[in-house]
């Protein structure tokens, strides 16, 4: 399998959604976080959503990324939403003691829409 | 980087939403196929977008894939829009002779949303 070095950003209305379906390794972590600031910045977006459903295992580089994408979305004035957590690894994550720091979750995508709408007053 | 077998399909209102962003092997290509029904069934969906807009190539495997999506998801009376196709990958299809038969584009998934709203009169 080829190893790609970019996760695509989708636009959504005021949003920008990504899903993540790999491991993030450096360079994948390093262009995610270049690629979401330029996105907000371009496209004036208000909110970031960040589904990492078909992740089996979060590790403390991705919930490190995951926090460090919040609070620089937060600087943007964009708020992020981590949605479709497995109950695996919500469990891992509070044993190993790895609070996603500065960053709000829900259970799916919609849910995560629906939040960031209610939260900009835009429902 | 570890081989996934699934792609996640995000439920977004009345569509199904899936990023696809590694090359399609055998297995990740069936499982997609049968997901991507299953949810449309469980769902009700109405509309299935598939966002290609990280591939880079686009083999015949590929090729035949998308098609085989659209043509079982018409059956299940939902229709299928391939989104982000980047230009060389456009140039590329035609050149070998690859039309995606039966296949919708559209430039990006937020037209490609529009697309399917107003061909389902929801717009």
């Amino acid at each position: 399998m080829k190893i790609m070095d970019r996760i695509p950003i989708i636009k959504m209305g005021d949003f920008l959604l990504v899903s993540i379906q790999v491991e993030l390794y450096d360079t994948l972590a390093l262009n995610l976080k270049d690629d979401l600031m330029n996105q907000i910045s371009e496209k004036k977006a208000k909110g970031v959503l960040i589904d990492i459903s078909s992740l089996t295992i979060v590790d403390t580089f991705m919930g490190r990324t995951l926090s460090n994408i919040a609070s620089m979305a937060k600087i943007m004035d964009a708020e992020t939403v981590v949605t479709g957590m497995q109950p695996a690894v919500a469990i891992t994550l509070v044993e190993l003691g790895l609070p996603l720091q500065g960053v709000n979750t829900a259970l799916n995508v919609e849910k995560g829409f629906d939040y960031l709408k209610e939260k900009l007053g835009t429902l």
